[in-house]
């Protein structure tokens, strides 16, 4: 089954401009006003061979709402299409001790998926996995939520979660599996390896037959008046502290 | 000017027996199913002189949702309550190198908001400080993004920001801004004086005025192709390596 299909708009110059930079595949019609005359723009459209349709300024106000930023520039991009296949992710993945993924096991917040996205460019991580079933989809929530990283980073759809944690482990991934009660604290750990962080469900966590495939159970210390992270949280401060880890000044 | 005064429910015996152990002033009246036959609940509020009127299971699904773990407990509670004065604060405050506060300059995002303070919780902030202006206040959703942890970390209402800064570098806070173009890279900071972290508004930042008080500017380092973080996952990445400094084991 695909993930739900949704159509998304994204607006404003800058935005399509990223889109069309990073994703252009996604980007199935542009509504541009009589007033937008921006050449670079329009050249990039036209190289790509995306449709584009004029459009009262006041129309575009009508489609994305009055308030919003749009400059002129609407586009309708299909964020299905942002997602890879794992088979082909994998035929071109490379890893070395500098390649960190990160996992999502069934989360269900759109603005959890959308707020790891942003974190995962911005920690360097090079791509994010997420299963087709039981998990929130990239849909416009999750873009908006990743201020646009959804472009920037690669978006990898896999099957069965557990297939995948064994084929990516059968070539040089250590797991890292983030947990309440891991045994090693997050500040300690080296990531010197291929590194795989798996982020559990908001509320269930990490599955069972998914935790057992983990090399390495991590935990984020915490004062003891608390009990749990957000879920979008707990997977910045891990890719953060692997961040340090690699990320060269 | 009082920040807007909204009613919440707090729903299920866990909830509100985290409220009244933490909090029991924000507890207006409770509505008690005829079976929840809790001794303990009964009496705390007993003690607590608060208000319990009979309730049909039936109609505690109306009140807040059909789909909701009521078990027959539900609460009015008024999160404005929470709030603590700055003056009453600050005369109680014996700052030591293991103090940290956090504070929020306008930020109009109330899950932000929520999981910085379920964020200040994990991390050992002894407080997070907040402007009664131009701030998201004190409302359900922020509750519900804190996961309760409203209740246990002491919120505080502070008047003009800068006089704020100010009051508490008098006795001895050293101030951190985070910002974009920091000239210190977070997992260079030693943390070793009581701690002001400020967290800018989402779109805008700290404003300069602010800025121009802050001891250290901090840099969240991150990848060429990031602009930004979301602001609670920045104040966590800072809130969570101060904790590693302090955190014991």
């Amino acid at each position: 089954m695909k993930p739900q299909r949704e159509k998304i708009y994204i607006y404003g110059k800058h935005a399509l401009m990223e889109a069309l930079a990073n994703a252009p595949h996604v980007v199935r019609k542009v509504f541009l006003a009589h007033e937008m005359e921006d050449r670079e723009l329009r050249e990039l459209l036209k190289k790509h061979h995306i449709i584009v349709e004029a459009i009262k300024s006041r129309d575009a106000g009508r489609m994305v709402g009055e308030d919003t930023a749009h400059q002129g520039v609407i586009a309708i991009a299909d964020p299905a299409d942002l997602m890879l296949d794992f088979r082909t992710f994998e035929r071109e993945l490379r890893p070395d001790e500098k390649t960190m993924l990160v996992l999502l096991d069934e989360l269900t917040d759109p603005h959890n998926v959308g707020a790891i996205i942003r974190s995962a460019a911005a920690f360097g991580a090079a791509a994010v996995l997420m299963p087709s079933h039981n998990q929130a989809p990239i849909t416009g929530a999750v873009v908006k939520a990743s201020a646009g990283m959804a472009f920037r980073v690669p978006i990898v759809s896999i099957g069965n979660v557990n297939q995948t944690v064994d084929a990516l482990k059968d070539i040089g991934f250590r797991t890292y599996g983030l947990v309440m009660d891991g045994t090693k604290n997050i500040s300690e750990e080296k990531f010197d390896a291929p590194a795989l962080i798996i982020i559990g469900n908001e509320g269930a966590g990490i599955r069972q037959k998914t935790l057992e495939r983990c090399d390495v159970k991590l935990r984020i210390p915490m004062d003891e008046r608390a009990e749990s992270l957000n879920a979008s949280v707990s997977a910045a401060v891990v890719m953060y502290q692997w961040s340090v880890r690699h990320l060269g000044e």
